[in-house]
């Protein structure tokens, strides 16, 4: 059977034709092989849960947190391939598969089953952090049980009266001596939003959390900079439970098999017992590396769904006949197919554009962890990194914004049908909601965005995009694609112009939000041009299937169209510097 | 207890300051004593029960179909207080309450749960129906119960196999004599989508089905002009059950204390009994008055729950304390409310804008309504019919889609604690996602609006909305506001401008939807300038609260500046005639 979420097509083409990148020791071939896996085991072991995770949402009993069992049979179904480990370097029992092949692969188990990977990216992301920052021996304790599948893993940030804020934690770590495994702590506080946070899977949860040391005088420092980062496993290395207790569940509108608790560090007398990871104070910029691995993974996630929606209501429209085209005369002819209507084309192709962009946003930027990772010259790492951290808030937001809005068109297609249970697009619509919520929510993408990588180093960065962008207008020129390639080029100067005319730092911050719409539009732009020249060069050798190709560029003359032209309004606002929204006063809202 | 879900000022803004109709015999002071009402009763026997619908759907028990038990006694008070007469004429036993206030009125119930709102709007719309068409033994049969909120109605259009498509319903109805109700039928068929379709409250229900009265040869006509429409009641006149059936509920995503059946017509022999309303194959023509009151009513709705999102986010910001301004130096400072971030004003001014305009949209058409009905000008009552037409497709779809957007940012307002269903506006965006779809999709609407209310009749409607548009910006720029009322009249002259650029009717169609969404901001920022020209000019008169009416003078600046410009790109598909998502070919897809 094919997989009906995503069209292997279209990764084959984002991966094979358009990143087209050195594989390194793996080969294409190799990483052909791990996509064929990923398909089938995403179909059979993480799809069929898909719906029963949503209707049976994890339960607190007596202090236990109950799962679905279906999902511990995937975890191991997704070990057992081979897959937990792929994506770690050899030294820590992995393959060294790139992160690009890595992404496309978990692209596959996201469409098929979001919440399940849930467990997944958060142990790949925490083990790599222990990876980069942890001592040999932390590293052993508790990166590689994760790295073999053995055990799980969370991030501990958020605390219900800090929400983003997170110099405002209140969790403490007061220091209680040391040994094989480093400056021990004993931790006490809450924790909100944490994903898999409790469950009874695997040998462990090695919880990463974010506290502060309090000083002499037993406050703790004020700002970021008092924070440390903590490993907290659930199981002590003695084997005795560590003294982390789930205080509560969030009841989610979706992503419902990923339990997500409220919990509480040491809630008995002296404190949960933690390791320090980095150095003191330095928890926040070592987080950060899981935190950034976690957006992109969330931007695949989102652009995944957006493809699952994408797919399904496609399939929906092939198969479901209904009406007439206007014009048709006769109205005992038999109806149509409804993907023969403008509107229902119109919904599939505005689908096409965010889903295909969503999931090449996010596959060029593991293509850039790769980079950053492994290129032989200095400037290209360098250049790659600098690209990466502008990137990375766009590929974590555009996603889930867009993605969701394309979402909302599967179930248009499916007109009433598509607002029940009996399909799966509502599903997929309440899951993706997440999306610009967690790992930083869209408004703090913006900041990131406009505040931290754009206004920044004299917009360095941004210069760089500026000519990757040139680059790839005269490229497309040469192909014939100068009708494409102006509008591209045009939006580009209006969005530099529009950040050389915003003003001091804290007005433009207040338009940061429709500025990272209009960023990421761009980029869905310039990244539609690209794969349009590399589909119709492909086209120009008569390799590869035509209506593919085609389909391709007529998307991309569609994008560029019909929705790049939307950053109009979106630019002005931080050209202009509106205030409107801070004029109006409180008692007027 | 203030209203929490609508702001009593804005209603009175719309209603006393803004539109300031001719109350008729009513008086203004009735029209306020009645929305003191709604208020209250509202909060007391709508709201606290609007969670429990959603979470206990109705169920199918041995054919019989449970509701939570407040759902009954929510209409019995509403019935009690008057409500379910008021807006019918004396001599049917209300107190002809124009639609304006009772729209108004509804907006209170609506917003405090929508779903226990549908039982009596389809019950009012069903008997408004039959009070304009049906005999006056049908009327007094099954309209009088109905006013008197002893009994319920549905409409019965869709089908499993036609959704809206409903030249090729299949419901047939066989003649079967003729008694004091008039002529009588046999009905067999399947009708699906049927809100209210069957439960055990009230004393009847009545059924109004489309069918076909087969020819001489048994076949059914093709087409839409073959459609009679039918009362066929529950309960038959001699108190004996009417063989109409249902056959399963849907699960919806949510409104879900609306239940929402299929149900079979005619299971056992003979089929159901019912009467005809009106003449032969005159049936979708007759229809469509009572599809045009539940558009509106959509639209209410629709507005209603974008408040509803709009006033809990605003509260919940309000109250909610976390992180600093930017550029705050001290990290030890207390966390500030987060509706002094900008980003959050953001997103509360633009849900302002959305669920203000929208509510503006739907009392301005009950307005028309109103002039239709009772102006004493033929030339008026002409002239707000035909602006009535034009408008009707705009006021359903604009604020089922802007709200659903608007309710979104409610959620992203709440950060992670909007998407757990500790909080409202989850569910708000669940019960929204309705209504772009029910009582004709938005792509329907927009075939309705360009196909029928546009490109018809040379365009006379859309002159008609332009001298008013242009009407008002003369007022506003008398009023000081030249620079809101340029963009709103530039406006006009582009979706002028693309209406007369646009291709043949069958290419036209094509981008009927980008059309209708443009459309739709053009009228929210009329609506919008007319708006702020009253609050400035009550500003100056010194009276009101100065903060709620910058406010609006604020909000409208808002929408002009920042919403109106993005008519831009989707007049373009209609003025370029973009056959972009058809020339994509379906292979490529």
């Amino acid at each position: 059977m094919t997989f009906p979420y995503l069209d292997r097509r279209d990764i084959d083409f984002l991966l094979f034709d358009w990143l087209s990148p050195d594989w390194g020791a793996a080969g294409p071939d190799t990483v052909r092989a791990v996509l064929d896996l990923s398909e089938r085991l995403a179909l059979d072991a993480f799809a069929p849960h898909n719906r029963k995770a949503d209707q049976t949402e994890p339960a607190l009993v007596e202090g236990q947190v109950t799962l679905i069992p279906e999902i511990e049979a995937a975890l191991a179904a997704y070990r057992d391939a081979g897959l937990s480990a792929a994506d770690f370097p050899e030294s820590l029992g992995g393959s060294d598969l790139p992160m690009t092949a890595a992404m496309a692969s978990f692209a596959f188990f996201s469409a098929a089953n979001i919440a399940t990977c849930g467990y997944i990216l958060l142990a790949k992301a925490n083990a790599r952090l222990l990876a980069a920052h942890a001592s040999p021996a932390q590293v052993a304790q508790w990166a590689v049980p994760q790295i073999e599948g053995r055990a799980y893993g969370t991030m501990c940030l958020s605390e219900p009266q800090a929400g983003s804020s997170l110099g405002d934690i209140r969790t403490r770590a007061r220091p209680d001596g040391s040994d094989a495994l480093g400056a021990r702590y004993r931790l006490s506080g809450t924790k909100m939003w944490i994903s898999g946070g409790e469950h009874g899977m695997g040998e462990n949860i090695v919880h990463l959390v974010l506290a502060k040391v309090p000083g002499q005088d037993g406050a703790l420092p004020p700002g970021t900079a008092g924070i440390s980062l903590f490993a907290v496993p659930r199981i002590l290395p003695d084997g005795t439970r560590n003294d982390v207790a789930v205080a509560g569940l969030n009841h989610k509108m979706g992503y419902r098999g990923t339990v997500n608790c409220l919990l509480n560090f040491g809630e008995r007398d002296g404190g949960a017992t933690g390791w320090r990871i980095g150095a003191e104070g330095a928890g926040l910029r070592i987080m950060f590396q899981m935190m950034n691995e976690a957006r992109i993974a969330v931007g695949l996630g989102a652009a995944a769904l957006a493809c699952r929606g994408y797919r399904q209501s496609l399939a929906y429209a092939r198969e479901r006949p209904q009406g007439r085209l206007p014009g048709a005369k006769d109205p005992a002819a038999p109806p149509v197919a409804i993907l023969a209507h403008p509107d229902v084309r119109r919904m599939l192709i505005r689908q096409k554009v965010v889903a295909e962009a969503a999931m090449g946003m996010v596959l060029f930027c593991a293509h850039l962890v790769d980079l950053v990772r492994a290129a032989p010259e200095a400037a290209t790492r360098a250049e790659a990194e600098a690209l990466l951290g502008l990137l990375t808030p766009v590929a974590k937001s555009w996603p889930s914004e867009e993605g969701l809005n394309a979402n909302s068109l599967a179930i248009q297609i499916h007109g009433g049908y598509g607002y029940t249970r009996d399909f799966d697009v509502e599903q997929v619509w309440r899951d993706n909601r997440l999306n610009p919520i967690h790992e930083g929510t869209t408004g703090i993408q913006a900041l990131d965005l406009l505040g931290r990588k754009v206004l920044r180093d004299d917009g360095a960065a941004l210069d760089l995009l500026a000519r990757r962008i040139a680059a790839t207008c005269t490229a497309a020129r040469a192909a014939g694609m100068a009708d494409l390639a102006d509008p591209v080029a045009a939006a580009m100067a209006d969005l530099r112009a529009a950040v050389a005319g915003a003003g001091p730092d804290a007005d433009a911050l207040a338009n940061a939000t429709p500025f990272l719409a209009a960023f990421g539009h761009l980029v869905a732009g310039w990244l539609w041009l690209d794969m349009a020249t590399v589909a119709a060069r492909k086209a120009a050798a008569g390799t590869g299937d035509p209506d593919h190709l085609a389909g391709k560029r007529i998307a991309a003359a569609y994008f560029i169209r019909r929705e790049l032209p939307r950053i109009g309004p979106d630019l002005a606002a931080l050209r202009e510097g509106c205030t409107l929204p801070c004029d109006l006063p409180d008692a007027g809202f």
